[in-house]
């Protein structure tokens, strides 16, 4: 089985927006052990929609599309499709009821363009959009395999895991694939690879991936087995090797994030953690509180992007302001305590920088960033010399804070 | 004169990275107007990039390769653009020698498979690149101009800016292409295409195309011209009859965001606004400070997740949370409120609401959030039922602060 990714939107061609669809669609398909040979991009034009699936359906098995399900006169994946394979399209009375109950829903009444989306491909089933209006739908040819998917990565997403996926493990017959991501910090990708090179050239199956990703690294364990168990089963040995060289740098796996990997150790020693953010504006704090449940071990924190608010939220000193500035060393370090002492949170974290693109000077360049962490009565600092946009650098500072508060509460376990 | 973008690289095709390239050089080629009709992504594979690259030169005049100019042998770029072209591939000697003394520069030995890198196909103009290994190349046939470029953007975007520019200018020759993206909030991209309905269809140059994205949506006003003038002078009749039917809900243009008109807005008063933010956990002040520069006109503010901190950081009352509960329109009151008193800002925006997928019951369902905003001595509160999943209920409720605090002060304006 092969699959070809196949988006249309003429925002994509415009570089509008980047297509993160079709690397999700490829990263899933991966996992179910699909090779995809091809992804495409084409326009809301009929006939080169029509001719991208005409080549597609020739060298492809299965063929997700995404975008164009909309109600608006450009959105044409549906009425392609259905020109493609040769069949009608009908409304279907179900569809406009759930559409009309969704407007409904939201003390609104249905557009007319709307009724659109009620169009299905005769003889396709429907994939349910519980998240918006456009439904997708599964038609299939003896030859191919049609999925039509929402662009919006919102709807897109969870109607693939939900909708999507079964067809697949049927289409996919007997054998099962299943995969396990061990996720790392603290060692780079060529570092990790050296450590274990043995490990991964002996195996065949289960097989070894390494992957890196911004300020991460990760190995993907993936086995074919006949039934989940066994491939579970056939992982497991290759997973403890891989610890005994590696353990020191695992947080987490599969869709665990550093910030849960945190929550973890938090929850453990049953302590709160609170933020001091000045160059990341309340980005680590969000990153803390994307998992449910965050509440437990997150209490809040300050925004101090000012230097009047770093006196009044943090009693930061005005000499330290004055003499050192507001990214300084000094500063990180009053800010950790400063929250510390207005909080009571246990483990208190600062970070103090230089995002750009104005603001660098020669002895303090752009991306020259201080992390400040209070844990047991010490505050301890830590300069980082970060790469990067503006964008880069916010992401990165807020990494590496998480990086240095785990490895902390993880040594202070020992 | 149109193009199409192929990407090379097995790991675009697993998923492992995303095709930002293919964004960038769309977003590039649109501004010098030059129609982009199909994007592409091929493995690292000798017969189906030649495949690609028969069926990209059969319709498109420009083809842009990224990818696969590296040393490895999984780096096919440049041989199979030779076959394709039908032309031999020799070691160029100023190539080379450029290679060795970017290594001695690092103080390293070349090795021996960089060498493959100095290869140029018969004919080609090369397109240095300063930044790493691999060279660009240019080759045009009778019908079709290739441009060949590394895969990693930090070397492709300079690459294109400094050597791929001056050729599409001179291949381009008079005509200009110029666009302008009208941005609202407040009104669905439906009901946005029907209240203009008569004048997108109207409209043959400038074209009008509607678009929409997480709470907003947006028209692209596209014009072609013999200068950017002409462009320019035939987009502003049209803009001004969209402006009549829809300046209500315009906050911005082009690259505009929310938090960027509502930075304005606040510099134009000279006022400063913070944020107090529970569920949404510092997303807010993270979206007031993307932009540059944003120190003029935000401050900072309270992450106040847990109730401990709303009462500590913000003095929201006791009686208020147990009678009323965190997530009330009270709350959100005090939370503004308590704002103010703390950070003396102008506008002070609070966030309290229920993110889900725990935490909701029957008279407060998940994505039920109030908004509080103090603004000239008075607070309002605007009680939202948001849909989606956590994610999404904590993007949507910072969007509709953004949207509360921008008609707000917009309205104060008049």
């Amino acid at each position: 089985m092969n699959a070809e990714i196949l988006a249309v939107g003429t925002e994509l061609l415009l570089g509008q927006i980047v297509n993160t669809n079709a690397q999700f669609l490829a990263s899933q398909l991966a996992l179910y052990g699909i090779d995809v040979h091809y992804q495409g991009v084409v326009g809301d034009n009929p006939k080169r929609i029509l001719e991208m699936l005409d080549i597609a359906a020739k060298r492809s098995d299965i063929i997700l599309l995404t975008g164009g399900l909309g109600p608006t006169v450009d959105d044409l994946t549906r009425d392609m499709v259905a020109e493609h394979v040769g069949r009608q399209l009908a409304v279907d009375p179900a569809l406009l009821q759930e559409l009309q109950s969704f407007f409904q829903s939201r003390g609104r009444v249905m557009p007319p363009n709307n009724k659109k989306q009620a169009l299905r491909i005769e003889g396709a089933d429907v994939l349910p959009n519980p998240r918006g209006t456009a439904p997708g739908q599964y038609v299939h040819t003896n030859q191919t395999h049609y999925f039509l998917l929402p662009g919006p990565p919102t709807e897109m997403r969870p109607m693939f895991l939900e909708s999507v996926v079964p067809f697949l493990q049927r289409l996919q017959g007997e054998e099962t694939i299943y995969s396990k991501v061990l996720r790392m910090v603290g060692i780079g990708e060529s570092a990790m690879e050296e450590q274990v090179r043995d490990i991964l050239q002996a195996q065949t199956n289960p097989t070894i991936a390494p992957y890196a990703s911004e300020g991460e690294c990760s190995l993907r364990i993936t086995a074919k087995a006949a039934s989940m168990e066994a491939a579970k089963s056939l992982i497991e040995p290759c997973e403890q090797q891989l610890r005994e060289r590696l353990g020191a740098y695992m947080y987490g796996m599969d869709d665990d994030t550093l910030a849960i990997a945190v929550g973890q150790l938090l929850m453990e020693k049953q302590q709160q953690m609170a933020v001091a953010e000045s160059c990341t504006g309340g980005l680590l704090g969000m990153m803390m509180t994307e998992a449910p449940g965050s509440s437990r071990y997150f209490s809040g924190g300050c925004i101090t992007y000012s230097n009047d608010l770093k006196r009044q939220l943090l009693s930061v000193s005005e000499d330290t302001l004055r003499i050192h500035g507001a990214v300084s060393p000094e500063c990180a370090r009053e800010m950790a305590s400063g929250l510390h002492a207005r909080t009571n949170a246990d483990v208190c974290v600062s970070i103090t920088g230089i995002a750009g693109p104005e603001g660098g000077s020669a002895e303090k360049p752009i991306g020259l960033v201080y992390i400040g962490l209070f844990y047991n009565g010490i505050t301890n600092v830590r300069q980082l010399q970060l790469r990067g946009d503006r964008n880069q650098i916010r992401i990165r500072s807020a990494k590496q804070a998480l990086e240095f508060v785990w490895h902390t509460l993880r040594s202070a376990e020992k």
